[in-house]
């Protein structure tokens, strides 16, 4: 059979874009994006699309170039997902909540002929321009007026807006399609958690993978309500922004959220479905707004590992979590808790608990594996044998713009992405993060996840949030050091005694806390992660704990 | 960006056969298959299907060998689906409806290095292989003992049973994964309504993508409870043998069936997804042992045009019905017709009309089109225009096996696959077929499609099936003549008049049959699709029809 090759009819380039003209047929009619008072039908939406993409290639945008956008969860947004790329150019949107300096990096980084901004980003834009050297090309800018009244107020360095591209361009467009299924697609700057920000290039194929996979996993339906309290510029709303056009849903938009105005928007437009961080869930199951839910509403988190107190509460009130993992190099989630339908059976707590792993890999993904840093052999599967996540198929990342020796430091020839993360393999075949690499704590040669101390914490009826880092020990080498934040209004305020108690009824000895710091808030990155790297700084500031551990309790505690 | 090449972790190749290792973890202890008193979880069928692909492996089977099977739908034949292509051969499956000479034609053009006969296929097996030449080399044979009773009857023509390649083989074995996506998977024969049988074949790329897609397009949920009315050597089951490993369901098995059958397993074993020809739909509806259902079945059609009346009349049975299009070609179904929630409060008849129409592109296709044979442009979207139906996507084959002038003839340098079918496309953008390219009459000088004529004959309410085949005429070239089954039990039968006289109420004048002959039962394929080439013989021998059409009638039906 060797004789048969891949023929053009069957190899015809996979791209996410083609959901859009599919939509238009399908689900013409049907709203396609609700913001505020605007709506959009599907064919709204496609032609407006064309119209732009039309635009941006009469502006002299074409296949290779980079089109940058700082903007919120509005329509214009959206569009622009399928509008860049359909002119042939890769898509760069930008974290909104990043600091000017870090904004201007990234342009230079990346070069966009092109650079959109709407109007809630546009004093960040203009300070992030303002800070490029004199001999540094700018971008074209464009603003989105996304309020009616802003308009006339379209200053002179913005070279129009984007409803005169829109206007101007021509419906009949024919869009670029990719001459090959790994031509990139998007670029997307990690948030940097843990070191600068790298710019991840993935594919038309990767996408393509990915945002199929993920309607799969999460058992999406035809015309899902789907609410856009994810940013899009957060690895494209986890492709969940190709994803809606491929299932026909509603995208109501949101710029800005709080518990309250996410209550109202599900009541309003009978949302059924949402992704989130558990910062969200967080957000939802501790506000004082707490409506009962009509329906029961889907909610996706990831991002990092959710507390299974938070999931059990937010659960209690009507949400349906799904819990996943993913990185901005695989484009969304890959792995997913997949649930079984005999967990249903067990206590709240216990469900939780399960529903706090990580899981298996989806369908899209080829194989993921947690692997022994010393031999490379997969971990014993025994929930507590520590390894690095590592995972391997199609919407993998091409690779990191510019960064040749990072992407072959992480995508290596033994076929394996390694992520950085450090998780363990359970009996069951499900894997969980117990942390970055770079956040494990080792105390007396014990390699302790961080994680684990905080979903202790997280357990605590007073605390709000927690995070775990370490501090150095004169004797251990490293000790466990909590930063946490305290819930409003509680009558009595626990002390550092207290929580410490508390983690020492739950947890090996070595793994309470030795230090306990009350904050009011706990730093975080524009992603809404809890900064560490911040945390560690402090921990060390406070120099050497002064351990108290006795031998019988060490002996204890390496069991 | 042009410096990112594919790296071993993001092209690993797609494969379904990953699905079955990932089942074993989610559904491990869920029901992967029933058949009569048999069944096995996903952990055993996983399991069973490792141990099958080593001893394949030890017997020598390897990368680039077929492995042939007859075998109705039973267990061992779900297994072989993966457990072959586990071993790194190609999977042929057979179709049991065949005759010996047919058969035993497909064998020695496939050579395979081993064939599984199932009891109910042994004299079939034995009949074929009797016609090889003495200088061929025979394939091994492999018994599928699936009676118990039958097991010490395997006689000396058989190397080993079944069930002790998989007792001997290694649970452990590490499966041959392909070494890359274009590898080929499956190799099945066409049915040949209107040639001689030429082998597909489809690589693991093509099948991956059709098993996603036809999961996404017919909306399966986790964990289906799956009937298995659709042989799975119909291009394996259109895919949805590996899409059941995907989504964890349970296979229904049953070797034989009638409607009481179907109704019966329907309510055992609470099933709720079943495919199956619109033939199946036909027995469903018209069966004395209609039996009303607890919970809605839904029933997904394709192989041939429904005739709106049956899709209407098993509607109203509480099956819901989605209706789709896919040739041995493209492994499964690629058009479908999404269903729009407007149209369901439009009424019964207007609702099977829409749902008759083949529809648009899955989203795993690139491109779907209806083209003007001459010109090769777009016809018209008039819903009249006929043209060739053409299809460009991963899910296409990569060609017929040993056949490079067949497969250059349908793929297409200008990156189409060209079906052979002749269709319309609608002002939606939804496409319809009206006949195979040999199956167009031409009268008078107008295409006209006989799919439209049966439409009309199977609204008539004694009328059991139809076909129109074109019958020579004097005059015109070409007249439709119809052969059609009478539904049982009738108090008056209608004669040739009446029924003319019926159709000539619903139907341009040219189009009405000027001939109707009846039949106890009309001829079938082995996949239940009427044999319009055998009525076409007999429409041939019955001579030239005499015309009496004036031409005022024919002025009419110009227009």
């Amino acid at each position: 059979m060797d004789e048969l090759k891949p023929k053009p009819a069957s190899c015809s380039p996979f791209t996410p874009l083609a959901f859009l003209e599919r939509a238009a047929t399908v689900y013409g009619d049907c709203t396609s994006i609700i913001y505020n008072h605007t709506s959009f039908t599907w064919s709204q939406t496609h032609r407006r699309c064309l119209q732009l993409a039309s635009s941006l290639s009469s502006t002299g945008v074409s296949t290779g170039h980079v089109v940058s956008v700082l903007a919120h969860n509005i329509p214009q947004m959206y569009e622009i997902h399928f509008a860049v790329p359909m002119s042939g150019a890769v898509l760069n949107n930008i974290n909104t909540r990043l600091d000017a300096r870090t904004v201007s990096v990234l342009l230079r980084h990346c070069e966009p002929k092109l650079l959109f901004v709407d109007s809630l980003s546009r004093s960040l834009a203009m300070e992030a321009v303002s800070l490029f050297p004199p001999n540094k090309t700018l971008p074209l800018l464009v603003y989105i007026n996304d309020h009616d009244d802003d308009a006339a107020a379209v200053d002179s360095r913005f070279c129009c807006t984007y409803e005169s591209l829109v206007e101007k361009g021509d419906p009949n467009f024919k869009w670029v399609r990719p001459k090959s299924e790994w031509d990139p697609i998007v670029l997307n700057y990690t948030s940097g958690t843990t070191s600068s920000p790298k710019g991840v290039v993935h594919s038309h194929r990767g996408i393509f993978t990915m945002t199929i996979d993920s309607l799969i996993d999460w058992d999406v339906p035809k015309q899902p309500v789907y609410l856009w309290t994810l940013p899009m510029f957060h690895a494209n709303g986890w492709s969940y922004t190709w994803g809606m056009a491929a299932v026909g849903g509603t995208n109501i938009c949101v710029a800005k959220f709080d518990a309250s105005i996410i209550y109202n928007l599900i009541k309003k437009h009978g949302v059924d479905h949402m992704c989130g961080a558990p910062v969200v869930l967080n957000m939802l199951s501790n506000s004082p707004e707490i409506k009962s839910l009509e329906n029961p509403v889907k909610i996706l988190t990831a991002g990092a590992p959710p507390p299974a107190a938070v999931l059990s509460r937010t659960e209690s009130l009507g949400f349906v979590v799904s819990h996943g993992y993913g990185l901005t190099e695989t484009g969304g989630l890959v792995v997913s808790c997949a649930w079984k339908r005999e967990w249903n059976k067990l206590p709240a707590t216990e469900r939780a608990r399960l529903k706090a792993r990580q899981g298996v890999r989806t369908l899209g993904l080829t194989e993921a594996d947690v692997l022994d840093p010393e031999s490379g052999l997969s971990v014993k599967r025994d929930g507590s044998t520590l390894g690095e996540i590592v995972l391997k198929g199609a919407s993998v990342m091409l690779g990191y713009f510019k960064d040749p020796i990072a992407t072959n430091k992480c995508m290596k020839e033994n076929g394996w992405f390694y992520t950085g993360d450090v998780g363990v393999m359970h009996a069951d075949g499900y894997m969980e993060i117990k942390d970055r690499s770079k956040d494990v704590i080792i105390s007396g040669g014990e390699n302790l996840s961080s994680v684990e101390v905080e979903s202790v914490l997280y357990t605590h009826p007073a605390i709000n949030e927690a995070a775990v880092v370490a501090r150095p020990d004169e004797y251990w080498g490293e000790t466990p050091c909590a930063f946490v934040s305290l819930k409003g209004e509680l009558t009595q305020k626990p002390t550092e005694q207290d929580i410490i108690q508390y983690c020492r009824a739950k947890l090996p000895h070595y793994m309470v806390p030795k230090t306990v710091v009350f904050k009011e808030e706990l730093p975080k990155t524009s992603t809404g992660k809890i900064q560490k790297f911040v945390l560690r700084d402090i921990a060390k500031g406070m120099g050497p704990s002064k351990s108290s551990s006795s031998p019988v309790s060490r002996a204890r505690t390496r069991m």
